[in-house]
């Protein structure tokens, strides 16, 4: 029995999420697609032959077993408010709100229909490596005492601001080191150094993001994201037995001209294109049970609150702010 | 349009071909199953509830747009060529055939259909790591020169026996070093270092085997059956301009009780299991074409006549014998 | 012309230069020793033949072209004073004074005597690696924006309490990082991460100590003298152009037992030992010249004063304290 | 007491030799020096001020407590001889004498004086790294079954003809692996791989040695002085429980340019410039008990007889010819 999938916004990530359903995952096939451009909903490569080119999100989930909410982010919270009161499974890109208040109300939603169909698309903890580290961090390090990250781009677009460091880019972080520790954060602190001549005056960069978790974890982030020469992404956790790092993306070593080397990825998309098949898979393993696994609408909320408490670090540099989320609801424990 | 896909065989390879396809791929179903012990069959756990159980491996033929020949070694050529008179795309374990005047009979007869039907399970040249290697040599080495490679098990069962460690062993550096180099076999050597206390009589373990390619690219394969410490497979190619290596599997490098390290694998059934699902998908992929395309009967002869000049190669020690291929085949061009 | 050195204090340390002065380095020769404890100077196993038993300090300055400080800490201040009295070159191992107020008498009375005779014995800047990353980093990276290290002990003794994290165990990073740099510090501060099961109540392990320079550069160490691994010097510095790393030292690398690892040090003694015959090898050299070079009394009581800011930045966790130095004299320019 | 050292060949070897001991290491003085060319003589810039330049080796020798032969190739068997009938331990530069049969005289005479006298100049058994390698093979690896080793020099002047890959470049292989596996040479092979565009007429290159101990230890050692890439070289030592490699040469890792890597050294005397003190002192130690240890006149007699043997297989290349050495005398157990 193959799943109809939905899929509202076929931009990049939509079309390429219509591609990954059809062509490589198992289960499921696009049956609708919308936009709000009809062209690109045309245009939309990946979508099949079967898939119906409606003129609404509503239209879509009505049309659909489960859904992708792959719009501007703006209209995230609403489509996936709609998912959940059809009762279907919703796939949502981050962010899952604009503001940590909207993720908060699809958790009431979905706390209302007491069962999970939301999954946030934080594609890492699907990354084999980072599952890797985990499992090794359960049984071996002993308690983590903390974490050394960074999270280096190569350049970002002119209108990429100092804030966006937060949003954009830390956000995977917030989510995926709190899954990794299975912690809560309780304070942040942002300091700023010396900034790269390769940025502007709109972006301070690079920023030290530094997290408390409830555990007691110190945790430094490195936002450095006209770093030049590579999209790097580090990581690396120190517990009472020892430390364990993420692995480097596989390449080939190589001796050549006087170095002893290998290639680092340029283009962030392919350091974790493996994981957004997984992501996906589990999604829609779980949709044709009629729930969503993987991360929550609480992790999105629980990610939401911390950005905006960074956001505010950024504006009083060196001050050390409190993180506070609500009680975790029953559904999501 | 789904593939209907019948599976020749459901022991622990059958089973998971049949799983992957029905569970992992986009694009095809088992529809038939075939085992010359029926409770196998009825047993195969990821045929899905689409597959039927048939008597033999000409009602499988029949019943599916293309066929997995997963039997035991010894029926492939029968049920290959069957496949073929039927022209019906085929995936065939390795070996092809049992001896290279079986696999010559299969090279002969899609030769007389005049299109490939066929490809053989050398599952490495799937592999991300080689994928990548050949991208490097072919780019950025110059023309290689040499190969050092190994491949290493921790240990074997006791039926294990010195032909083997071509046959079943080396057989997959044959193949994938001859489509890493795009060149052909000339001559093989074999020689016998000290035997590990590990062995018995029946094998000697370790063996160093020396191949010549018509270009004059000379590769030295170290073949360690009872290493001991891992099955692990290292390709270093030496080309004019440096050098280039096989990268190692992804693992997490931790610090802990004096040791900076990460783990190597112990099973061999780990190391190439992405490739697997790699592999299958291109065959499902030109299947749905009517045609086959990666490795191919003639590579599998190919193989099969090297393989057995290095087995002449273990009964005369130190003697460098020669490798003749036929002219190859317009269809293989 | 043979060097005459004289040797205050033969404990461990003293008795290490004793053999290397006379046995692997060259140009000198150990004329004079003393200790506090007589039976000690006379068990000098490698003060050599011709060197005389002292009564005192002053006596073995006296007799001496230029002398070894190398006894309790305590002691340090008043010793080397007099060396400078006599104009006498003077290596003294760190501390240079057990407050900053006595390092700051030291630099008055060598800036009084007008010509350097003072070499701290910051051994690290000696160190191959350390070297080589300041050579890389002053020709490859760009301006240094942020460092990232860790200073990392196995265990420690019980007496051993939270500010000896910053007088015994930061101090190295402190001067090798100015010197690194080429920079002043301007603030620190120190968080305490969850505390280890392996410390106890008098010892706050591990800590992370946040230091700024002048330049805006940004530093985290992670100070961490319960980590059970081993000895283990991290120092990661990120410009604008890339990163550079402390190497790791040499060790072989084996693939033993499901493990491709390498040794990592489990005694502090054994990391910079190549570093010590350097550094005295150039005291020597200056010492023939009748004055000093390498780390001076300034480099010794700028690193007293940043230490005594962060061992105050530990009563206040969180609070980013100023570093005040004051002008730095012609001298040491 | 200082020990008299002269030096008979004031070349780039002999000068630096001079410097060393006269700068670096301890106990002994360069007293006495000559060359065939007494500007050389003159010229030497590290040959001290106490040191005469006399007329011929024999006043060397006469003058001097210990000599060093870094003469041309050809005058090294007469000098050795000379030193050895003077009573005095002698350090040569390899070779020890150009054909097998002088070094084997050096042996004869010194067998006839009763003791050790002569140490060659085959530095990389004091290289911390194959140190290091041999201490883990001993410990850790189990009886040794391979070595795979590569010697590469990133170009080689046009006069570098293709015996002087064994005589100059495979020479080091020859002693250190013999050393490192305390072992004897019973048979060589030599194999051409397809030649490099940057060799010519008179050089074939790359080379495969193949080399087998009385053991059954199997070695293949690449050399390959037309590399382009680096002076780099490889070995790796598999036994009966697992691996070890020697390692890198420390650098520095870094992040630049879409590259994570580390330079490799170009010029070979940098690759074990350390090791010229290490031998040199333990020469001097030796010396100074009127002795001699380290590689003996034995091990340049076996590596002059295994040498000659590789040179005639690369006259008959795939030919495995065998290496016979005379019993070996008491005085060398």
């Amino acid at each position: 029995m193959t799943l109809r999938i939905g899929i509202i916004g076929t931009g990049a990530i939509g079309t390429d999420h219509a591609r990954r359903i059809n062509r490589v995952l198992s289960g499921a096939e696009v049956t609708a697609v919308t936009d709000v451009n009809r062209d690109s909903a045309e245009a939309c490569g990946g979508r099949g032959p079967g898939a119906q080119i409606l003129g609404s999100a509503e239209e879509v989930i009505a049309a659909s077993d489960a859904v992708l909410v792959c719009s501007w982010g703006t209209a995230h919270e609403t489509q996936v408010l709609a998912a959940i009161a059809a009762g279907k499974p919703c796939f949502c890109e981050k962010p899952l709100a604009t503001e940590a208040y909207g993720a908060r109300r699809i958790v009431e939603a979905e706390e209302a229909m007491g069962r999970r169909l939301v999954q946030v698309g934080f594609m890492r903890r699907y990354d084999r490596g980072y599952v890797a580290l985990k499992e090794t961090v359960r049984t071996r390090l002993g308690p983590p005492l903390m974490i050394h990250a960074a999270h280096r781009n190569p350049s970002v677009p002119g209108r990429y601001r100092t804030p966006m460091a937060i949003h954009d880019t830390l956000i995977h972080e917030i989510d995926v080191l709190r899954w990794l520790l299975d912690d809560e954060y309780v304070s942040a602190q942002v300091i700023f150094p010396r900034a790269t001549r390769h940025t502007h005056a709109g972006l301070r960069d690079p920023q030290i993001v530094l997290l408390e978790t409830a555990k007691g974890v110190r945790i430094d982030v490195e936002i450095f994201v006209n770093c030049r020469y590579g999209y790097d992404i580090q990581c690396e956790v120190v517990g009472e037995e020892g430390t364990a790092r993420l692995p480097e993306p596989t390449a080939i070593p190589t001796r050549l001209g006087a170095v002893f080397g290998q290639p680092i990825l340029m283009d962030w998309k392919d350091r974790f294109i493996d994981s957004y098949d997984v992501e996906l898979q589990d999604f829609l393993k779980a949709a044709a049970q009629g729930t969503a696994a993987g991360p929550s609408a609480w992790d999105g909320y629980a990610a939401a609150i911390t950005a905006d408490v960074c956001v505010q670090a950024q504006e009083r540099p060196g001050a050390i702010l409190p993180v506070t989320l609500p009680a975790r609801p029953a559904l999501y424990a």
